[in-house]
């Protein structure tokens, strides 16, 4: 954690962002008029130009910007292996476990259960991470056990709910933590988080016909049988001797079997709403690879909702259960991963940071080793200061080549890249052939939006000509990040001076500059009221502007403004907006 | 219909269309690897550009050239009570029928029943209507119904299975019809549609747990019971005396019980995925309203995907689950919708042939009235037309003030203008508070990609230098829409001229300007290819550039070259693409 920067926001800031969000038509609650839903904001007619604008800039920094960088737009509902692939789906019943050592994620259900009085070796992958390994678990549970090249040793099932460390020679355990009867598959580790149900994920269902007149049919029948197990072995067969269902039926659980029942039974129409964008820049690399002309090093970007249904949404829009992600994937070579990280972290810290008035306030944070995904090799979130704290915007992740393999394992379609130019370190012979390394740079939209309108949240006092002192709110976005760039304003609402506004803003309309009449109110309260939607330029049409074709340019943070000729003032803003 | 025009499509054009839209990284299948969805499909890096270029220049038009449209960015979840109130949602097990003449969408679990024997006065709404719908029953069904006043008069319920038209004074009937032992609740038509299962929506669950642990608890709790019917009353008290639940226990029949039991189960988590982008519009047109400043006539529009569990999926992107959209609700005051119809029919007509080579494939239809949704008092489809015929593309219609009554009838909050300066036409004084009418242009922008990429593609039969005949494939697509804007190619790869290409892409891209530096292949192979993805201009860099500083300019459409200073090649393509 980065040391806390002094973020000095106004007081309430939270408060009174929500409430001017609201006011002003940046981001309303979803379905309001209903009492509103917690898992969604929708964006108002200011706050959708803000999303688009932010988004707009991603992809012209990471894509537009870059020959090595392409975009695609997939669905939002993929084939559901894709879930299964990615690790993001599993068995609705299946207790899913987090080894706290090796980070494996695997299905309680499925795991070795070694016998009570059994030793519990721990198989490391290699000497290296033995030594890893037998480090973080002596920090964390303040043991240390015994080291042989890749294996560790000294701990035994003691009893039906705890295992122990038990030093050579002793007889009895030194140290003793709870046990849950079986150990990680793969290196068979005893220290596990808890069991958990894994459903973030929103599921659906495909196809014309409810699957649910189906379900209730079968249920009817199966459970009119004297014998419930007997008769849901009898439909299910195989399936009845594996996963979720054996364990219901052992279990004698007439709910435990007939929700196994239901997942067989809505199976095959089953799909999920995307818990991230991400994955379909695996699933498609190939097509893009060979439609593209593009060679490692590139990336595959995209922009897009996401779903996932999270136990708590909070602090406004930093956390819903429907949010907008801006990803890339960077496909490089085996072995400069580290040197891309390092590439990919700079290019985004300064992305952030060009937009924001504070730029104090981002900030990296690199995972720890007992943080990192099983699959990762190493990753930072740049995090930004919330008035709550530090907390996520973007994590760059470096993910290994374990997503590609996981899809061609799982697809049997090769996700390599053939380079003809080198040898191939293993035989020293040309072509190589790889599975790619890929640094992921995975921004939130949403949360996005929330840190520019925080980063831009301005009050200041000021004495007014009268002598009275007040508070001007300004929203301080960037001008290429607000909603409306230039303010045109007629003095009086006659004389053609509305025409003359019309006229004005057509003329940036014509080069793609958003331009908004306004002719309501004193002219005092047209100036406030886009301070507070942070329009950077007012264009004043006054009598003069009649006679001599010049007006006045105010600039929303200095207040300050100049006499300019209307023939200019296109030029000046286009110019600006291009810095 | 339109007149067929002749439309000129090249043979086959479809699948050469998708097979170049795969090839050239437009559109990929969703999910491939694992077999491919049918519900959807992937936009590669140039169909998302090309996606992404067509929805701009919707919102440009719509939104950002226009002072009384604003936009909009909802939920894809919105809250399930906008669907029943939209008319979307419906019970799963609730039959639902259209009535053939009134076009009302109705229960039939809930529809009077009259006796066999029983007459069948169809009492329409005015005499005018009675008038209309004896005509169209004449049409359809052969047979004049005797009218006085609003009342149709002279069917019969003849026995269970048919009613009849019975002449007066005459004892047997003339003619029968098949009889469903219920009429349309408000009109009391026997004129049925098919029964069927409304499930056009995409359903999910909202909320942290999965619901079917639970509904699988109740589920083997309640069979568990030797009598279902009594355990299902008993635990769903009033519930089990109305709706599905009554009809299922009525009925006797397991499977229909159960299912019902699942339905009110699973309901407090039920959500859906939106249909349409429409009813965000209408549900959030309070909050827009007093946050925009806006007052009738104003548009609020909306861009992005909707989810239909089609039927049948056709014709490549025509016609998929997953979509995209571009809709905008104009809200006016009560009698000015047919001018408004007027205008927004032209402002869309103008708007797609904008882009197009072949205007005239494009062509209005106006909806029959039998064929108008019920709340609907006029609708135009403009078609386009495709290779298998005319389709439709948007539809133009003229909603009343339905959806704002009916959101305002459902939530208890006002849905309506209160326009100080007119006197209310009934009382004769100010102000005039009114829900005002609806004119909705809704296109589809998924749809706007194929019928441009169809507009585009061209075969042209040219004669090469060497005599031998050749077909050149050539994507006319507009320049605003072309996913490359500039092609910049380096005669060779060296001598300085990538570096040189390079920095005149840049100068592209600081504009805003979409440049992509080529370097692969032959000088001729890259003409090509940027013929078939629709890239308007090539700037090629040759040894003449180093020495005085032009460039080649060559024109997708014509093939011509013209030598032009690098200096002014970024001005005269930016006034090209403001043209």
């Amino acid at each position: 954690m980065s040391d806390q920067s002094s973020a000095n926001y106004p007081a309430d800031v939270m408060k009174k962002l929500i409430s001017l969000c609201k006011q002003r038509g940046f981001v309303f609650q979803s379905s309001e008029i209903y009492g509103g839903l917690k898992s969604a904001y929708d964006y108002g007619p200011l706050g959708a130009e803000l999303k688009r604008n932010l988004m707009a800039e991603w992809w012209r920094d990471m894509v537009h910007s870059r020959d090595n960088v392409v975009g695609i737009d997939a669905s939002i509902i993929m084939h559901p292996q894709v879930w299964r692939s990615s690790g993001h789906a599993a068995g609705f019943a299946d207790p899913l476990v987090d080894c706290l050592v090796s980070k494996e994620r695997f299905r309680a259900d499925k795991a070795p259960r070694p016998a009570v009085g059994a030793e519990l070796p721990i198989t490391c992958p290699d000497k290296g991470v033995a030594k890893d390994w037998a480090e973080q678990i002596e920090k964390r549970f303040g043991v240390a056990l015994e080291r042989d090249g890749n294996i560790l040793s000294g701990l035994k099932a003691v009893s039906a709910t705890e295992f122990g460390f038990v030093p050579k020679g002793a007889a009895a355990p030194a140290q003793v933590w709870p046990w849950r009867g079986y150990v990680e598959p793969t290196f068979g580790s005893p220290f596990l988080g808890d069991e958990r149900q894994f459903n973030l994920m929103f599921r659906t269902a495909l196809g014309s016909v409810d699957p649910m007149n189906e379900v209730a049919a079968e249920l009817a029948r199966l459970t009119a049988e004297p014998d419930l197990a007997a008769a849901v072995k009898s439909r299910f067969g195989r399936a009845a001797d594996e996963g979720a269902l054996k364990t219901a039926i052992e279990s004698g659980d007439r709910g435990r079997i007939l929700r196994a029942a239901i997942e067989l039974l809505t199976a095959p129409a089953m799909a999920y709403l995307r818990p991230e964008t991400a994955q379909a820049m695996f699933v498609q690399f190939k097509n893009v690879l060979e439609s593209s002309g593009q060679k490692p090093p590139f990336g595959i970007a995209q922009m897009g909702k996401s779903f996932r249904n999270e136990i708590t949404v909070e602090h406004f829009i930093f956390r819903s259960c429907e949010f907008e992600q801006m990803e890339m994937e960077f496909f490089c070579e085996p072995g400069t991963q580290k040197e891309w990280m390092q590439y990919w972290k700079d290019q985004r810290m300064q992305w952030w940071k060009r937009y924001a008035n504070h730029p104090e306030r981002f900030a990296f944070r690199q995972h720890a080793k007992d943080e990192l995904a099983h699959y990762a090799d190493d990753c930072y979130d740049v995090d930004f200061e919330y008035p709550w704290g530090y907390g996520e915007l973007e994590g760059i992740a470096s993910r290994t080549d374990y997503d590609l393999k996981q899809h061609e394992k799982n697809s049997g379609v090769k996700l390599r890249y053939t380079d003809q130019e080198k040898a191939d370190p293993a035989t020293g012979k040309k072509p190589w052939q790889y599975t790619p390394y890929v640094i992921e740079p995975a921004a939130g939209a949403t949360r996005g939006v929330l840190v520019y309108l925080l980063d831009a949240y301005h009050e200041e006092e000021r004495t007014t000509a009268a002598g009275e002192k007040e508070v001007r709110t300004v929203l301080k976005l960037h001008p290429r990040l607000a909603p409306i760039k230039v303010a045109v304003l007629p003095l009086v609402k006659k004389d053609g001076m509305p025409e003359k506004a019309d006229a004005i803003a057509a003329l940036f309309r014509a080069r793609g500059i958003l331009a908004k009449v306004d002719e309501k109110a004193s002219i005092g309260k047209r100036y406030a009221k886009h301070d507070e939607i942070g329009t950077p330029w007012a264009i004043t049409v006054d009598g003069q502007t009649l006679e001599d074709g010049t007006v006045t340019l105010r600039d929303r943070d200095t207040t300050e403004q100049v006499r300019v000729a209307v023939d200019a003032v296109v030029d000046l803003i286009a110019r600006k907006l291009q810095a």
